[in-house]
């Protein structure tokens, strides 16, 4: 059995905590693992991680690399060039796969979702996996719980007698209208499509041959440059070309071979906001508040607070969530709206609150932006124990660092020496730099930039351990 | 004539924006200049500068100073050793200016007003002049535009039928209920107390013997060392044991001299949040809202933003107030529970958000926090041009300083060096230090202090030009 977790989140609805580069899937909403993580832990008694592979774009998969650099077996990353939908990205996922292993079982995850009962999605998947077997394509439907209108629903049809409880698939239904998703949630055959399906390799792609014919094409031209040196040139430019559709739309809802399975996993795709209410544990007042709150006579409200003070008073079912350089404060209702919002802030002139946080998370620590002014930049970096940025050069700035604790070895120029806390150091523009930490323990300093300049892609590498010299033009950062 | 300003708010109302430190008639809620600056221009025609008092506490007086100080005469200060209250406050100032004119009318101002008509007010004011010079104590009564349940009304009775429309003020009335409150509305003879007040210096100061003797008393034993070596050792004495009390409940509500006289000059008292409603534009949603705003859908709020970015979704009748280290979310009805909020943040050991802004404002420029850690704190520093902080040492911090923009003349120990954008300089603890900005164009640098101590009070003076030099603990900041 393989595992494709589909990891390509556009960061719109859980803004301001989640951003463009920095998708939900990266977060830590229900607990103390981010959601990529749980999911990884959430499958891996049942699928080891070289049998899992995560498809996504270059900038996220460097951030779950780093999410995931505690495991000693990775998974495989599948690079997405370009965001086109989920039918484009299991067709691929599935190309792959039939390259190594034609008879395979894939099933397919989404990186963000909630499961609270992980016994019960095992069971199912074991199940899925027979059912897929005899060529279904298999979707675990989760019982509603309650009428909700932001879901598709699932209509179970004919029992397969051999599988109890899987069943053949009635009919898809969108996202119903309040009447109807209480009518679907009391009927008890119908079902919330979770979006987690199980297939034969070859299945979906006969499948996708079948009704989706171009992107079927596209793919196959693909897979007949894999493995040869033009396997990147031709991906990059095929896949941006392929249909942008959705699995569901595209093949699911035309299939004759399709399969559900009722699961009681207590599965929520927790899309919105608002959706917390459902799977984050509320207080006395009916609030979920987490961080620098004070609440005075605020009930039914969702505060996700920080280290910025938000002080509370007097709400019914609001939403704030408050990041360092964004707040945003939202009727429970209307959650689906903050959309909207990243939209506005996209099409803006001025401002990266839509696409990455204050602080930036690299493979060799942090970064923060702590101010930005006319001809200045202040930012606080953390440097890892061992770890060192790249060899590099900036033409339009200078840097001031000055060490607020932990050791620096500093390479300015042809001179190499070290700086400890309280003590400063200064890059003139244009000289050969790179910073290290030699230490065990973490470095942590602060760099005041000045020049006419100071964009990230200000930066010439010479020398990089994490392998950022090709393409450099996508790496914002040192 | 004579003006008393009274100027000792005590920033919740409108926290965040306002502070302890740095209450509503120091903001520019209106327009562009601050309650305090509107407050002095708008009976400067009535008034001159010489004739103004301002009482306030010592803190405040700094800042109201550096408001007016394009004024070429400058207002007296009356400075409070504690709050006790505007009976005391009234009390004292009318006692100074029994020695400089016996047979002087004084004016009662508050400083924080919103009054659209200043004609109105003037004219207002020139009759209760006369009014006040036969012996009664006068009080403005703004016609009710609305049942405000928030403010205290005046009952007029018979007229006063040589100085129409001035009449006796038949009875004072607390805060009434909603009905009440629309019945005064609707009466025609009852108006919104106003707290401005005009009277003879002798009338207030025998009603003050009458009603309050023990007040009287005080401030006689005031009076009797003003002016002589021991004025401020008595004041500080004597001052904070004065009865506190307002001049309205223990003065006015049971002297039978009362008159009052009914203008229509568009005042209010804007007490809240939710009173900004009353006094500033709407755009077609029925919102109010500045800075940097993205708005979907939400509609008679008010939103106050900055720099930072605050996006607000769907929302009705809310309050949003953004400051760059504290937010405030607020259903417009229970705007007045926001001093709930700030007397939670007095109680919390950790925090300065009740207190002081990010940027504190002092003579010599500003400083703003950028951030604070363990073992450091970041700040910008901005110099005027020709102003110089204090020659001082920090005991347990040592201080790096980045030019980003302008000249700095710097002392360190014994050298006297300049430094330039882009240049640094590092003050070792316990080295005797200061900073200047000799030039004619702003100075800004960045500070990164390092050190186990980082609070302001970690500050010893030994020259200053803006005489902080005594009680330098009073003052937290270079």
């Amino acid at each position: 059995m393989y595992g494709v977790i589909l990891a390509g989140g556009s960061g719109t609805r859980f803004w301001p905590l989640s951003r463009e580069e920095y998708p939900k899937q990266l977060l830590k909403i229900f607990g103390n693992q981010t959601l990529i993580q749980a999911t990884f832990s959430r499958v891996s008694d049942l699928i080891p991680p070289e049998h899992l592979s995560i498809i996504t774009n270059a900038q996220q998969a460097e951030q779950i690399r780093l999410q995931l650099s505690s495991l000693t077996t990775k998974p495989l990353f599948i690079l997405e060039p370009a965001a086109r939908n989920t039918a484009a990205a299991v067709g691929l996922a599935a190309m792959m796969l039939r390259k190594k292993d034609q008879d395979g079982t894939m099933v397919v995850f989404s990186a963000d979702h909630y499961i609270r009962d992980n016994a019960a999605l095992l069971r199912s998947l074991h199940l899925a996996e027979k059912v897929a077997e005899k060529g279904y394509l298999v979707t675990l439907g989760a019982k509603p719980t309650r009428p909700e209108t932001a879901y598709g629903y699932t209509q179970e049809g004919k029992p397969l007698r051999d599988h109890p409880p899987a069943a053949v698939v009635q009919r898809f239904i969108e996202k119903p209208d309040r009447e109807r998703a209480e009518q679907y949630c009391a009927s008890g055959d119908t079902l919330w499509n979770t979006g987690i399906f199980a297939w034969r390799v070859s299945t979906i792609l006969e499948e996708i041959k079948s009704f989706l014919p171009e992107l079927a094409e596209g793919l196959r031209q693909i897979e007949a440059d894999l493995g040869t040196a033009k396997e990147e040139e031709t991906l990059q430019r095929i896949y941006p070309q392929l249909p942008s559709i959705s699995i569901d739309y595209g093949v699911l809802e035309k299939s004759d071979r399709m399969a559900v399975i009722p699961t009681d996993m207590g599965w929520d795709d927790v899309g919105s906001w608002n959706a917390l209410d459902h799977v984050l544990p509320r207080n006395d007042d009916g609030n979920i508040i987490t961080g620098n709150v004070v609440n005075v006579g605020s009930e039914q409200c969702v505060i996700y607070g920080g280290k910025r003070l938000v002080a509370v008073v007097g709400l019914q079912d609001v939403v704030v969530a408050d990041t360092e350089d964004a707040t945003l404060v939202c009727a429970k209702e209307k959650a689906q709206d903050v959309r909207e919002v990243v939209k506005v802030l996209k099409d803006r002139d001025n401002g990266d609150e839509h696409r990455v946080h204050r602080t930036v998370i690299r493979a060799w620590g942090s970064y923060t932006v702590l101010e930005e002014g006319k001809g200045y930049k202040i930012k606080r970096i953390v440097v890892n124990p061992g770890a060192k940025l790249s060899l590099q050069m900036h033409r339009k700035r200078s840097e001031h660092w000055v060490v607020v604790s932990g050791t620096a070895r500093v390479t300015c120029g042809e001179s190499v020496f070290t700086i400890q806390t309280n003590q400063s150091s200064f890059v003139p523009m244009g000289v050969k730099h790179r910073l290290e930490n030699p230490t065990e323990e973490p470095l942590q300093l602060i760099e005041v930039q000045c020049g006419t300049y100071l964009g990230e892609d200000d930066i010439t590498r010479y020398e990089d351990i994490y392998g950022r010299i090709k393409g450099s033009s996508k790496n914002r950062e040192a």
